[in-house]
């Protein structure tokens, strides 16, 4: 049976590694749709590689462009977002849910609403919009499968589980470049040595929030909403080598585990053959050339960013999306040499002490809060470092 | 809803583990058999804590000391082979099959053939007549649910997936109290040495097993037939901390392993709750505290009861038999100080080497053959070591 799929972002690296795996395995899935922000040329080339019969670009002023360039082809071009959503919403019935940032809220919800399979790659979507994701999945049918490698591993392990069989997650965070590190050096950490990430090639954003640990507390939100576990039952461990995801325990005090080689080809991989299998290039797993696994309690001091995701996801309604967008601005700040990393924390914090928003009732509520946040932390920033 | 459950070898370690188990969950649980070899006394307690209704012992002469002891309640006193079979195929759905060597292996064919699901423990039954019980399985529905630690792991890990999906089987192995040393310490160790396991306390026999590591052979060949992979897709890998009871790799590269303090309450209570969980008293992993986990190929030339296992495997028929069996005459001969630990594995490829039985096509010809090899091997050992 063949697979219809839609690729939302098509042109970054989760949509390059899928369109990878499709193209190994051409019999089993069928892209109807791709979507990409700007970048009309990356997308034109995906969309006459997959024989994509609808290609969005996000910005409408690229449209013509796109359009030109998929003249001759059978794929018809479109922008803008109603152009996204129907890409979301459309004949596939699994998206890969790829849009970086805030962006990807509303054609996430389309898909959610739809009653889709959601692969879902976009961090915002859970960690902004938690509660009204998985209200309207539950509502449409709607199967969130988590791709991210950490949440997948957690989805791996939980597979055919009763609810009430799970003790606790596990989720592991390598520890980041500063794991070993003096607060006194994490203090003088410049951008370069903050987006060196041991184990897996991510971008800039991302990678300071691996440095400071927000990436971990994010994703703490996350599994709390796509798991429907509370906050003391969601676990961080430190495990610098990365090979162990995640993991669960369950009542028995039996532990699963998911394990393998920093390719994100592996979690797309089951997401889109989900609830089966599907072979990939991935290198396998050598444990014993590996030899030895580390684990540690995280340190919540030199790393309060953990500390924060926490008190957020416990404050729950508007808290996590405030913790979201503060963060982005401040590390954006810590990128172009304004502020130093611990300052991060602390603007969140300020951001968090300062907020008071009722819980979002609609993605214009959650992009409406995110916008004042950013507005407001960039404010404060210009307000304390002159 | 109750589950009736029989335990066949009550009084051993697995059988207390599985009583604890289901004492601690009355409501769930409801013994209707136990059985013991010999020891009537402890039988007769275990048969009035649980409320079972037959208590069997298999040594007919004490047949009369256990009438006696039950006189009172409303637990029934049988005994010999044929109230063993009974106690097997009788009004309980789940058999805990935990009879200790070959005298297990008639009650637990008479459970399969009866279509119970069969908590396994005795490793007999799959070492040496492994396609007679699978084909057996399959023909009356039965089901094997492995309470050995590693196979548990495997089958805790395997939980709904498809078999085309899976790729190889990874069986952990301690590495017993040899793992570092040298080929010279080893052939001087005396059996005090060999049975001091770094993990499990464990009996005797079985832990010289671990020190040879022909106990991973032995669950090689288990795995071989619980499931239905051939030898070169299950590998052994050396873990000394024994955390990681055992791992399963898929087609595209994941690994699930499943991990766990040392206490057999947790295989036994997966496979009494089995396809659901129950909670156990067991002390939850600490990874943190754990902080290192280590792995390491084996080594096939100090350990060379490894490769013989699995020559034996890929022969087939007869073979595992073979193995077992002189396996067993040659560790009682290292316990007594009449052989050396390097002369187990010498033995035994004598053994294989010089026998050429049929497949065996009932247990009694694998009795049979289990037999002929013991004196065989004794013969050999009076002739080696006068």
């Amino acid at each position: 049976m063949t697979k219809k799929i839609a690729i939302l972002g098509a042109t970054g690296s989760i949509g390059k590694s899928t369109l990878d795996l499709v193209e190994r395995n051409r019999d089993s899935y069928q892209v109807t749709a791709v979507t990409a922000a700007t970048n009309v040329e990356a997308l034109a080339d995906v969309a006459r590689r997959s024989g994509a019969k609808l290609a969005v670009v996000a910005d409408e002023s690229r449209y013509a462009d796109l359009a030109e360039l998929l003249v001759g082809t059978s794929c018809r071009a479109a922008a803008g977002e109603n152009a996204l959503l129907e890409a979301a919403a459309g004949d596939a019935g699994l998206i890969i849910a790829a849009i970086v940032g805030c962006a990807g809220l509303r054609p996430v919800m389309a898909a959610v609403d739809a009653g889709k399979t959601v692969a879902l790659a976009n961090k915002e979507a859970l960690v902004t919009a938690g509660a009204l994701m998985t209200d309207a999945a539950a509502l449409s049918g709607a199967t969130i499968l988590p791709v991210d490698s950490e949440h997948n591993a957690i989805f791996q392990c939980l597979a055919g589980s009763r609810a009430a069989d799970v003790s606790r997650i596990i989720l592991t965070a390598s520890g980041g470049p500063f794991r070993t590190a003096s607060a006194e050096t994490i203090a003088a950490a410049t951008p370069a040595q903050a987006v060196a990430h041991p184990n897996w090639s991510m971008g800039a954003k991302i990678s300071v929030d691996s440095a400071t640990l927000m990436n971990k507390g994010l994703e703490l939100i996350e599994a709390h909403y796509l798991f429907n576990l509370p906050s003391e039952r969601i676990d961080i461990l430190v495990h610098p080598q990365s090979v162990v995801h995640s993991m669960v325990e369950f009542v028995d005090g039996s532990v699963l585990a998911q394990l393998g080689s920093a390719d994100m080809r592996i979690p797309i991989a089951y997401a889109l053959a989900w609830p089966e299998r599907m072979e990939t290039p991935a290198q396998r797993l050598d444990l014993a050339t590996i030899a030895h696994l580390d684990f540690e309690a995280p340190d919540l001091e030199r790393f309060s960013a953990l500390r924060l995701a926490r008190e957020a996801l416990e404050r729950g309604g508007a808290a996590p999306i405030v913790l979201n967008a503060a963060n982005e601005g401040a590390v954006a700040s810590f990128l172009a040499g304004a502020i130093r990393l611990p300052d991060i924390a602390r603007l969140v914090q300020e951001a968090l002490s300062n907020s008071d928003y009722d819980a979002p009732r609609s993605i214009g509520d959650v992009l409406e809060i995110d916008r004042v946040t950013r507005d407001r932390t960039k404010a404060m920033m210009a307000a304390s470092c002159p």
